[in-house]
């Protein structure tokens, strides 16, 4: 399971402004109902495999009650609604076995922090599938500079999505031109994709909304059309405008984003999802699937790949 | 936990196609990414409290696979995406414990079946309160003649919405006239309501979409107007056009309701919405809760409201 | 065709936040593309017939042009996206005539004001039907006191919908007790409803599109349950955080009601809309159709709905 | 203007399935809440200028009360709600004067046939720009053959979106390689983009929906990741399941296809939305603005075009 806290040294529960978007639905993301109608979410969100929903939102409300306790102790919480995601990994993970544990997810959600992201098989992605190589965790990020302010866009991507002749780099159809070598190996899309865009730019609800929706179009670039099966579930948000719940004024003030100063912030979008879906699969490592052995995945070829895109102008070292 | 199994005696999933509404997000109901774009789910309703959410979803997998072993033998299920949803019980019930066991959830999925439906204090609504006073699970159903065969609509709610003074019955109201009298009392809103219709009458997954979108009046006639504490969600859903997954033609024939016919089986939405509610208030019973023995919440006063309402012009008995 | 001017003194566009729901979508109201996306419109909001919605809308752009020529001069408008909604009087009026013309648009807009609304059989509500009587324009407000400071939440409406045996007036079901009386007439739903809600409460777009979903329980209280035929479509704006557009500072400040205050203006949307319906039928008058002169719609018998009601405990005068 | 008559030849009007989505909301697409919640549109769709929808709207309803008499004969329609969308070509047209008239509308209509689309400055394409050059109206189709049936998924395009250094062809950023050799010229985004895809597939309203999503990744191919200026609204209709208005059956039999095969029809949606936009900039040429005849906008230059594609191993002619 991965764990996202967005204001992981907060004692208490601080309302995240965030914005939901779909391309496809097979997939699960709770909490989407709050997001869409409230505009923000409480506490962490975690991203497990697509049997593991139940524990992990489970788990994640026992943590939030033990982290949150001086702020809930003599109040009780109102309701705690975690924001749980999943893509599904039933190749090389036996699934159905409903592995992880309530301690799993404690664990992970007390190691959150803010560094730098563990990527490939790690966390939530460490079974996942990627256009038909090893896929799993990804990130990459833009940093923005507006008003003479600098600013940042992190995208984490969980991915196990695409197969394998769809796959894109740069442009160049890496996919296609590995197949004509090809032997076997799982090809055949599985899975989802989950993208959780970042940011502390100041932005509404509604403008998050909008910037989730990019995500689709970052996806896009690495050559999946959404398939059929796949989850395609993307959640943005800002830790911009944080104030803790409780005794609030009557009316808010909020800042937002001028929606003419956009165009960069979208583009980052495409851009970082891009990039961290590649990211995830150079990260990713060859495994063996623990149901019974036999299920193998590789990681993606590096040396074939550069080849092939130095072929298309892409002069990689 | 209240459970509902669509084909019971199934014993594989049968896509069920559905359709979903919210008239406020402050509550859970998973599983409805895939129902928007695919049309459809598989497996059983769980409606739990807020905190159980997890335990729901986790349990109703386990049972899934064991009910469909025969199924998924030799073929491991691709996914598995529970329809769970909650309301608030934790002014009754110490909710923070997250008592509700995988074997609790098991337990009420294999005594669902196709008979009446148990109301008041039962299942998932045994500590719900609704318009102050104790709700619960409710149910009612209209049966409707089109083209001379007979369809009939279902109504389950889980009431756990409103305060006191908003309380209408028969476009009378009581709450109001009740205020006047009150003694104290749990009043101010705290809660959720989920609906679910169930229907026989052929519907795509666009008109269940629609269909859904009526609960949001059938819960209005009682007095609500959807508070902002709420999760208001509703889905409605079709057990015509059945069959099994697996090995399907390449083109499928559904039938659906023209509709110019739709106008009665809304009007059977909106009555059996707003019947239900009362239907889970009447057959609710005082209630002491399990926290620490102090928190009380009483069954609506029948007599009190008959009195009310005969002042009105309803002369009931 | 009735003509909606947010800020009528304003010699520039100023965006206004709005939001948008739709019970049922069987009408037009165009705009609602940037309303959703953007959170504002700019400009007015007209409401006309079902085949004078082109025209309203071209009409509309040469308003504005002209409206706001100052801002735009030597600056070409970079779009102009009028919001123009309907509802169908092809009953008493000969529709297919395209008979509204630029001019009727243009004096519309340039007469709204801030005044009292006309109600009736006035502007776009001239000419239609609600519950199986004359229907129309009709309005209702509330005043809340927030924080110490008052504000208004405005509704029109432009009556189009419902059939005469689902009226109910303040919780009594008027149209059964008619129907035992009735003589033919126009009875069968043809129509729609256009709610809009004016509210000088600052809120953020997001917030606006949960108060619009309100106006579906308001329109619910006098009997419909949303006809199949029906175009219900509810758009609620703010005039609250103006600002003229241009030259905009890289982050806004805007200000937000605190959520956990919205449910007496839920409520007041509520009340509002129900009270309007109700008040747009009250002031109609009896109709002679233009067609040929041969249907006549009457306006609500009010004396016997007074007894009616009388006997359901309503000791109206 | 651009009309599109899915069935040219019916005498009456012929439900069209259909399915809507938007990328981003700054533009106009009538008749879409009807899509959203019939699932369907009737008569034809027209696509035109921002400021002339009005009149686009306008003259449709003309049209069809004309086209389609001898249905409406003695039954005055009961509404009719055209398909009218837009894009912004305010920089080449001179957008204020309203210059389309009804009789180009109807002109444009009458002459909608079976055959194929003219592409670059035609229709409401013509004086469009996209990514920097001339943009305007683009198609490309794609056969697919599903259970040994032929089918055809067509895209047409109205691309009037993008700025130059975004500009992608077939991976390769061409844009930001012209970028470097640019001189002045338009470069910033203006504009939107309006996709109609259009296939005699059998597919459910809610498949059709799904359709429309992957337009996003089909612009997002080329470069734009949708920008706030531009309004980016997707139709998809199928013209299978086609039957005439009036005396239905109480149940409709309709035929849809099977989820699974959707991947290859969300690829030829993908890739034929990208070609079209392509297509639609080789076809059109050089235009001067009609304003003051200073506006000049080049067509692609395809030469340097193919140069730049060649050095990224895009071995054209």
């Amino acid at each position: 399971v991965t764990a996202i806290v967005p204001h992981p040294r907060a004692e208490a529960p601080i309302p995240v402004f965030a914005g939901f978007h779909r391309l496809n639905g097979n997939g699960e993301m709770t909490g989407t109902h709050w997001i869409e109608d409230g505009g923000y979410f409480l506490g962490p969100i975690t991203i497990t495999n697509t049997h593991s929903v139940g524990m992990a939102h489970h788990a994640t409300i026992r943590w939030m009650l033990e982290r949150y306790r001086a702020t809930y102790h003599g109040r009780r919480p109102r309701w705690i609604m975690p924001v749980t995601a999943e893509t599904f990994d039933g190749i090389l993970n036996d699934i159905n076995t409903l592995a992880l544990g309530e301690a799993d997810v404690l664990a992970a959600l007390d190691t959150a922090s803010d560094g730098p992201v563990a990527e490939g098989n790690t966390g939530g992605g460490t079974a996942m599938i990627a256009y038909g190589f090893k896929g799993g965790t990804g990130s990459a990020s833009r940093r923005l500079v507006i008003g003479g302010r600098s600013y940042m866009v992190g995208v984490l991507v969980q991915a196990n999505h695409g197969q394998r002749d769809w796959l894109t780099i740069c442009g160049v159809p890496v996919g296609r031109h590995l197949a004509e070598e090809a032997r076997g190996g799982e090809t055949a899309e599985r899975g989802s994709i989950i993208v959780i865009v970042a940011t502390d730019i100041p932005m509404a609800p509604h403008q998050l909304k909008r910037m989730a929706r990019r995500c689709s179009l970052g996806i896009g670039r690495n050559g999946t059309p959404g398939g059929n099966s796949s989850g395609d579930i993307f959640l943005a948000f800002s830790t911009a405008n944080a104030r803790p719940l409780g005794d609030p004024p009557d009316i808010h003030r909020i800042e937002m984003l001028d929606d003419d100063l956009f165009d960069p912030v979208y583009m980052a979008v495409v851009d970082g999802t891009e990039e961290a879906v590649i990211n995830a699969m150079l990260a990713a490592e060859d495994m063996v699937g623990t149901i019974d052995g036999r299920e193998r995945v590789e990681a993606v070829p590096t040396d074939r790949i550069l080849r092939i895109m130095n072929r298309h102008g892409k002069p990689f070292p």
